[in-house]
C-alpha cells in the first residue's frame, strides 16, 4: 500500500496524480519500481516500446518464462492503485520466491500506457508485447504536437526496435492483479474475485434531427422535438439492458443544438456503450436499440443517423489458469465478467492469461479517492504465492 | 414588404442582419425610418429611452393620441419582419389619415428595445414609455462594459432624463401588428389572427444529481444515473402538457457532467419553460412537473435540486378593441394566445391594448427565412385602415 502511495506522488499535475506514457514522472517512477525490482533479484531494463521489464531468473534462466504484471501510467487525477497495484504486488510475490530456484523465470512487466491519455490509443505497452503495435501508431501526436516515436526517442529508446518489445517465445502464462473498478464485490461482501471473461463492448452515436423552434409558439402537437425523442430512447436504453443478465448499457454524453431554454431543440446527440460476456446477446441487443431509435423518430417525425464507432469482440480467459486461482484461494472465488478492457485483454488471444480482482471500496477508481483495504491485499498476496507455488510444483 | 427589406441591411453584421439596442446600425435604421414618417406628415422625435415617434397631429393637436408601433431591434441574424413589420405598416396608416384631421393625434412608435439582446433585458423600450424603468438598470453593462446610460450618451441622449420617455397622458389605445412566429394560422389556413391574451411564463431549472461512475463496470441495478432519470422527467414534461389544452412546456436546454461516453451520468441540468393563458394551470402543472421530478429522484436513488427562474403572469389584451378589431375585419379573426412575450405585454396594464398576428410561414421567425406574405400584409392593413376608422367615428 505504501509503495502504491509513494508512486502516487510522481505526477505531472501539482496536485493530484497523473502519469501519462513516457512522461518525466514515468521516468521517476521508473527510477524506484526498478530499484525494488532490482533489490528482490531482479534484472531490470526498459524495453523499446518503453515497458519496465525485470527478470527473476529460474533453475534453468531463459527456458520457461510465467508473466505478473499490469500498468504504471494512470489517468488525469487518478488514485493510487489502478494498474500499479498490480506491478507492485508482482514485485512481492517475487521477493517471496528469490532464491527459490523456480523451474522458470519470472517476468515482472510495468506496462508503459494502458489508459491512452497521451496518445488517445490505449494498451500501447502490451500491445507492443504481442507484436500489435503498426508502424501507423509511431506517427500520432499528443497535444503538444510530439509523435510516439518522438516521445520514444526522448525517452532515450529506439522507436525503429520498437517490434524487438515484442515476446520472442510463448510464455507459460501471464497474471494480473487488478482492482476492480466496479461496486460488485464490495456489494456481495466478496474481498477478491476471478475474471472469466473480459466484456465485449460497441460503442455508437446517434443524432436525433427534427426542428428547432420558438418554444413559447409552437403548440405541442406541431413539434418535432430532437429532445424529447432523445429521452424517450435513453430510458428504452435503460429498460432494455436489465433484459440481458450482465449487460450494462449506457448513455453517458449528450449534447443538444442549439441548448436554450426558450427553443425547441432541433438536433440532440447522444452516445451510446453497450457491453456483455457474450457478442451474440450484445449485437442482437444493439439491433433493438437501433429499431427502437428508428421507430421512435418515426413517430415523431424526426430522423435518426445512427454511427458504429466500435465493435470489441469478448475476450475469455484461460480456464486451466482461472482453475489454478481457484485452487490456490482459501475461499470460493466469484467468478466476474470485467466491463473494462485490460492489458489481460490484449495478451490473452496470444497467452494463456487470467486476471484477479481486489474489491474496490465504494466502487470508486479513476479518482484521488479509490482504494484497496489492505486485508483484500494480504488475501490476493497469499493466493499469488500459492498461485506460483502450484505452478512450481507442475513444471518441476 | 420592400421596406422591411431595405432595414434589414442595417446590421452590426457583416452579413445577416443583428440590430441592437443604441447601435450605429440603429441610427442608420432611425435616419431612414424617420424621414419616411417625415414623408407621411409626422413630427419625428427621440425620446430620452431612444424610442423613434413620430406624431401624426389630428384635428385637435396634443389633446388624445392613439399609439401604433412595435420595435426596431433584432435578434442575431435575424429575419426582416420580427418587430419591424409593425413599425411600418403603423407609417402606412398614417400615410392614409394624413390629411383627413382625425379627432385624435396618432404616433408611431419606434422600440428601441424589445429583444434583450445588448443587456440581457428585453422591452427597455416600452418599459420606458409606461415608467417600468429603475436606475439600477442603467447601469447594466453589454458585453463591452458599456453601461446603458453610456450607451444612452454615445446615441446623442441624456439618460438623466431617461423618466421623460414615460407617457404624460394615457392614450385611447396601443395597437401592434406582428408576425406570429409560429405555426398555428398557417396551419389553420388563416392569414390572420387576433392576441387575446399573452401567455404567462414560468422558467426554472433543475439540477438531477446521481453518481459518476464506471460505465463498464457498474452493473445497471447499483447505478444512480442522472441522465436517466432526467431523461424520464422530460418524458413526463411532453406528456403532461398536452392534457392541458393550450400549453406548452419545453426541455430546451440540458448538460451533462462530466458527459463522457465511458461514464454514467453523475449531474445533469436541464430547463423547463411553461406557458399558458391562465396562471393558476401553469401554476399547478409546474407542482405536478416538480412533483414528478422528485418521484423520479426518489425512486432511483437520485438528488434533485428545482430553481425557479421566473414567474410571468399572463396577460389580457382589451376585449373593446379586439371587438373592434374584428368590426373592422372582412372574416372572423382567429382569436390567439400569444407564446412569445411582445411591447403590448408590457404596455396592457397601462394602455388599452390589442395585437394584430401575421401569418408566419414556416411557423418561421428569429432566422433569415422568416418571410411574411404580401396578400396577408394587405389584408392585414386593410383591417388597419378599418379600424382607424372606427375610432375616428367614435371620437368625432
Amino acid at each position: 500500500m505504501a509503495r502504491c502511495r509513494e508512486l502516487a506522488a510522481m505526477s505531472e499535475m501539482p496536485s493530484g496524480t497523473l502519469r501519462t506514457y513516457l512522461s518525466p514522472a514515468m521516468k521517476r517512477c521508473y527510477e524506484i519500481v526498478g530499484q525494488w525490482m532490482e533489490s528482490a533479484g531482479m534484472r531490470v531494463s526498459v524495453d523499446p516500446a518503453g515497458n519496465l521489464r525485470g527478470i527473476l531468473p529460474g533453475a534453468e534462466p531463459g527456458k520457461r518464462v510465467f508473466i505478473l504484471g499490469s500498468h504504471l501510467d494512470t489517468v488525469r487525477d487518478a488514485g493510487a492503485f489502478d494498474g500499479i497495484l498490480g506491478v507492485v504486488m508482482a514485485i512481492a510475490i517475487v521477493e517471496n520466491y528469490r532464491r527459490k530456484n523456480l523451474p522458470f523465470d519470472i517476468e515482472v512487466i510495468g506496462f508503459a500506457e494502458e489508459e491512452g491519455v497521451r496518445f488517445g490509443m490505449p494498451f500501447i505497452g502490451s500491445k507492443a508485447l504481442v507484436g500489435l503495435l503498426d508502424e501507423q501508431m509511431l506517427f500520432r501526436t499528443d497535444a503538444h504536437g510530439i509523435t510516439v516515436a518522438q516521445a520514444i526517442r526522448d525517452f532515450g529508446l529506439d522507436p525503429e526496435a520498437i517490434a524487438g518489445a515484442a515476446l520472442k517465445t510463448t510464455p507459460l502464462g501471464f497474471l494480473e492483479f487488478h482492482i476492480e473498478q466496479g461496486p460488485v464485490l464490495e456489494a456481495e461482501g466478496e474481498p477478491v474475485g476471478v475474471v472469466e471473461t473480459i466484456a465485449g463492448q460497441s460503442r455508437a452515436s446517434l443524432k436525433f434531427i427534427g426542428s428547432a423552434n420558438h418554444a413559447g409558439t409552437t403548440p405541442m402537437h406541431l413539434r418535432h422535438d430532437a429532445l424529447a425523442g432523445a429521452a424517450m430512447w435513453i430510458a428504452t436504453v435503460e429498460r432494455l439492458a436489465p433484459l440481458n443478465p450482465g449487460m450494462v448499457a449506457t448513455v453517458g454524453k449528450i449534447d443538444a443544438y442549439p441548448n436554450v431554454a426558450n427553443v425547441i431543440p432541433g438536433e440532440v446527440t447522444v452516445s451510446l456503450d453497450v457491453r456483455h460476456a457474450n457478442d451474440e446477446v450484445r449485437k442482437i441487443a444493439c439491433q433493438d436499440l437501433r429499431l427502437g431509435a428508428t421507430m421512435i423518430a418515426k413517430d415523431r417525425g424526426l430522423k435518426v443517423e445512427w454511427a458504429n464507432l466500435l465493435d470489441q469482440k469478448a475476450v475469455w480467459l484461460d480456464e486451466p489458469l482461472i482453475q489454478r486461482l481457484q485452487a490456490a484461494s482459501p475461499r470460493t472465488l466469484r467468478r466476474m465478467v470485467s466491463g473494462a478492457g485490460h492489458d489481460a485483454m490484449i495478451l490473452a488471444p496470444h497467452i494463456p492469461s487470467a486476471m484477479l480482482f481486489l474489491r474496490s471500496p465504494g466502487g470508486v477508481s479513476h479518482h484521488p479517492a479509490e482504494s484497496v483495504k489492505p486485508k483484500d491485499a494480504d488475501l490476493a498476496l497469499k493466493i499469488g504465492y500459492r498461485f506460483i507455488e502450484s505452478m512450481s510444483a507442475e513444471y518441476k
